[in-house]
């Protein structure tokens, strides 16, 4: 209920997220201690040794619109959260799901969802524990906690955004721009990815275990935004080669919204990390054994500025919190 | 986004639940496993030995309404969550934050909000470590999961609603129908705890911790709703003797109305429990100790009957799905 509803300047994400962590108690308070390296900030929130927890949120009409079929919404709701557990090297392990929904919801449309998400959840071998159920008098609002484990023990690596060294390689995985390709031209590969995205989610555990990333994210709001957030995390900055960007088999390199779709848009749900370049040889051989496309764009630098070929990067595409004009 | 948006059955809280689970993988499928007591329906799952998570979620128009602030309500979504962990008898831990905001929300309802939730999570001993922010083109809706730890170590007790047996006697802390009569009424001191409740967290762990609680929940839908779904979980039934409520002080126990409130309402944020008749005095004894009404309102039956003294148990006054005409 807001209490200002002409208030002319809404805060943007950042300013929330900054102003609760302002009023929330340090994570040294916390009874048993939370573990050290656990700062809100990475993709999922590391808990106790090995031992990862995340939460994301859906909402109709800002995350998926009438392309999407509900057993679509079920399997990506699990998929993206599922890809944050597997960019911090970790495997799914259990959920918790938060369902506000309208009264008028059709049978068929719980039905359909729990499809998907029944299927999305065997998938990447998670356990529904519980959730919570809710009437709401706005559009279906989703959550999902999902927790993971790194490994096969309490002691295995979690990797985290903030490792990264400087003259470091930056790798990407699979390829760039299909949800972007699908939502604004409905490109039917990039369609089917944006409905329904797969990220490579045994890649992150085995990068964690076999200590080949130094850090890692998942693509999910564009690698201009994303890797923005890397570079700050670890106190770096970057050079990418535009020239080097796996993009998707729907874009034409020779559009000129080719890049912007690539790499500012998001829903990628690919990951993006940094190793040493001895490491170049090893991780080229985990691509082909999990039959996934590795790709280098570039290198990290101690300077901390982001530089993107010769040119300034695209920008963005979407926002959850927009300005008028920019499409959602 | 509906599929049948004139559908004339919309679904009720249970059948979406059974929908979900129908279709989820079944629990001894994690890996690693899940503790073979995690089983969704409880307050809160049991993921590990002595460890519980839980989700809450709070929907502006239907959770509260303008007599809340926005401090209120960032105080009760943590106050609702903890009353779920201390349902189970553990201790707050950690906690995931989701907020799904309209792009015109105000500063002013952020900074509020984010003061109520961080003196909650103070109050809880819980610290926030994660979360996720999205825009919303419907009301505010919050979502919070929190975790849980039994005792101070991995072996205590953590206590189900399906440990009650026959013949035992039935317990609730505090009083009830306060936040009927603030809902209902305006009553100031119910007001007061309808906005900001403030659930007996000490009591639940306690009582595990001294093992005299066979069987516990938190009362958030109405001692009539939730005592069903302990007696169904246990496998038995009750005998409730009316005249033995604690109703709360703003309820006048000559009002038709007062049962109504005291039981079919909810948001109570007290303790149901059931323990031998053998620990009366000891149970009085750590009431006092900690400052608690606790009082006996009836027993448990092998009969899975439910029994409100002579008269039948009334109506439910809330309903997230709600039949036409009822309040909300």
């Amino acid at each position: 209920m807001p209490e200002e509803p002409n208030d002319p300047e809404p805060p943007q994400e950042a300013s929330i997220i900054a102003t609760v962590l302002a009023h929330c108690p340090p994570l040294g308070r916390h009874r048993p201690p939370v573990h050290p390296a656990a700062v809100p900030g990475d993709d999922a929130a590391l808990i106790q040794a090995g031992q990862v927890v995340t939460v994301d949120i859906m909402v109709e009409g800002v995350h998926w619109d009438r392309r999407c079929e509900a057993e679509d919404v079920g399997a990506k709701l699990v998929a993206v959260n599922a890809s944050d557990i597997a960019a911090m090297g970790c495997r799914p392990t259990w959920a918790l799901l938060g369902l506000s929904l309208p009264a008028s919801i059709p049978r068929a449309w719980v039905d359909a969802f729990a499809r998907g998400l029944g299927a999305g959840l065997a998938r990447c071998g998670a356990v529904l524990v519980g959730g919570d159920t809710t009437g709401s008098t706005g559009p279906i609002t989703l959550s999902l906690t999902m927790a993971g484990q790194a490994g096969t023990g309490q002691g295995d690596p979690v990797i985290a955004r903030s490792g990264a060294r400087p003259d470091q390689d930056i790798w990407v995985s699979g390829t760039l721009g299909a949800a972007a390709a699908g939502f604004f031209d409905d490109d039917p590969a990039g369609l089917a990815w944006w409905r329904r995205p797969e990220p490579p989610l045994e890649l992150g555990p085995r990068l964690a275990q076999a200590g080949l990333a130094s850090a890692m994210m998942d693509l999910s709001d564009g690698l201009s935004a994303d890797l923005a957030r890397l570079c700050a995390a670890s106190g770096l900055g970057a050079q990418v080669d535009p020239s080097l960007l796996p993009l998707h088999e729907s874009l034409d390199p020779q559009d000129p919204r080719a890049l912007s779709q690539a790499v500012a848009f998001g829903e990628d749900y690919q990951l993006l990390f940094t190793a040493s370049p001895a490491a170049r040889d090893e991780l080229l051989d985990l691509g082909r054994s999990l039959g996934l496309r590795l790709t280098r764009i570039g290198q990290t630098t101690a300077r901390t500025a982001l530089l993107f070929g010769q040119q300034g990067w695209p920008a963005p595409l979407f926002s959850h919190f927009p300005e008028p004009g920019v499409p959602r």
